[in-house]
């Protein structure tokens, strides 16, 4: 699916979105009206959380001549003028596990549709996961084009939530650190990952959770690139940070094994080659472009295959 | 309070804490029992949800002798060996707004303590405002030492939210672009900022953020740092992106006035100059340090004074 070549996958997946978001429809009645109007209108058909894709596109139909505006979210206006919108669901029942059909979206149809579906993806979860008011646990509806809901009772309103997540790779003397989950697929190792909380930064949460999971102590703590992850709403951000020294101290709960890399065999994994260490994330995990960002920038003399 | 020197202050206000928030504790209910019944264990007191000065330091006093670990939020253990909770309040009444007192905390008291202030003020605000369930309306219980909560009808599990927030000057030829809101203190001017959505990157939200407020297009955004805003619970992201031209539409629901400034103009800001074209923000705000850090990299011949 992918070669070695840094150039062929330039974004993660669900990122690249093209579609205009009109912030200023949202809150304008009449106009949000009229984009539902709009022959042109169209609604992204989703199951129940899951993308449908016919012919290497996510389906787009008409809107139905009964539907309620109330019952959709604007999730803006296309490159081609259409406003598209997605329907609200109030029970998505057991259906909350991103399946593997929703994580493969990311191959089948373009960029800019895999992140439209993530936006839509990401909207249907939290909406139905806040019919009710967590201050008073009234009823909510759903207000401003589907961007906020607010509370029959005590008129609170709320907005979609997204979790900043930080992933990284630790560094040290030409190696990085890999780890897995017990969960994961047989081989998989991955950047490590962990939810910001508040009162940190984003530097300060990768030092906490790179000393949590692995025991190590980093510094000089680098952004290299963000992605929504719509499963259900998080922002990835991706740092590489410099790590003190290499002895592991690994949290049983969290991380099952971990090791340290050199750039050759993470070339390998990315390539995957047979021989290789491990199984790398998918193109479309921002974790893989950490990787590929990394090798980019080690030394020509550690970068010789 | 502050000079033109960019070291006088490294850290934005909340950022620099020094607790350990001992994640294994939260999730070990015999651990917690040990450190709430630790005699070194202290109360962060706070008024509501203001900061309580003392001396130049954050009021901390031991638990009361009838104090349930169940009503505490367990915020780490601190560099001196020290448990520190603060009390879960169900009422906050009208007290949600945030005052010149707590703002004002970030120059009575060290940073560490400020940061430890910003970590107690999200998590009380997010308890009293999630004492229901979003999912069903159910009432929720604080579980995991504070860092959740849990429905007693259906079982959900909620976790404190942290709200990205994109705040960045857009650059060109040389000059920054500042704005000013409604709502702010006569001459007050600084970064357009905006909540990160789903969907979207750091970068994307960028760009959409300086079109929708200013109708500039920008590329080239670049990461500078990021900052805790607990006012309720941001993560403020910093940013510089590079603008196309100098053209601006703004949107006056946002933004009441904005214009081009250029090294010279923004230096006498930060250094309160009496001729200084803006009021600057605060040194506790993320903005003050990234006009600081786009002064550093300005080119030497638009730096001179």
């Amino acid at each position: 699916m992918h070669g070695t070549n840094p150039l062929i996958e330039k974004l993660p997946g669900f990122a690249g979105g093209t579609i205009d978001r009109v912030d200023h429809i949202r809150t304008n009645p009449a106009k949000l009206a009229e984009a539902f109007a709009d022959p042109a209108a169209r609604l992204l058909v989703l199951d129940g959380l899951e993308p449908v894709e016919v012919n290497g596109h996510l389906l787009l139909e008409p809107l139905a001549a009964d539907a309620d505006v109330a019952d959709h979210v604007l999730l803006g206006i296309d490159p081609a003028g259409q406003p598209i919108f997605a329907r609200l669901v109030a029970d998505l029942g057991p259906n909350l596990v991103p399946t593997p059909r929703s994580r493969a979206i990311a191959g089948l149809v373009p960029a800019a549709e895999v992140a439209l579906y993530g936006t839509a993806r990401s909207l249907v979860h939290w909406h139905a996961r806040h019919r009710f008011c967590s201050v008073c646990g009234g009823p909510t509806q759903p207000v401003k084009a589907g961007w906020s809901r607010r509370c029959d009772l005590c008129a609170a309103e709320h907005f979609p939530r997204t979790d900043p997540v930080v992933i990284m790779l630790a560094e040290y003397r030409g190696r990085v650190l890999v780890g897995r989950q017990h969960a994961w697929p047989q081989g998989r190792y991955s950047a490590l990952a962990g939810f910001v909380e508040p009162g940190e930064t984003i530097e300060e949460a990768v030092s906490r959770e790179l000393f949590e999971e692995a025991g190590i102590r980093v510094r000089d703590v680098r952004y290299v690139m963000s992605q929504p992850w719509p499963f259900p709403s998080s922002l990835m951000i991706a740092c590489i940070a410099q790590a003190d020294d290499d002895a592991l101290t690994l949290d049983p709960t969290e991380i099952e094994d971990a090791f340290w890399c050199d750039a050759d065999a993470v070339r390998a994994a990315l390539a995957e080659e047979p021989g290789a260490p491990f199984l790398a994330p998918p193109t479309m995990a921002v974790a893989w472009h950490l990787f590929d960002r990394w090798l980019a920038g080690v030394a020509p003399s550690d970068a010789s295959a």
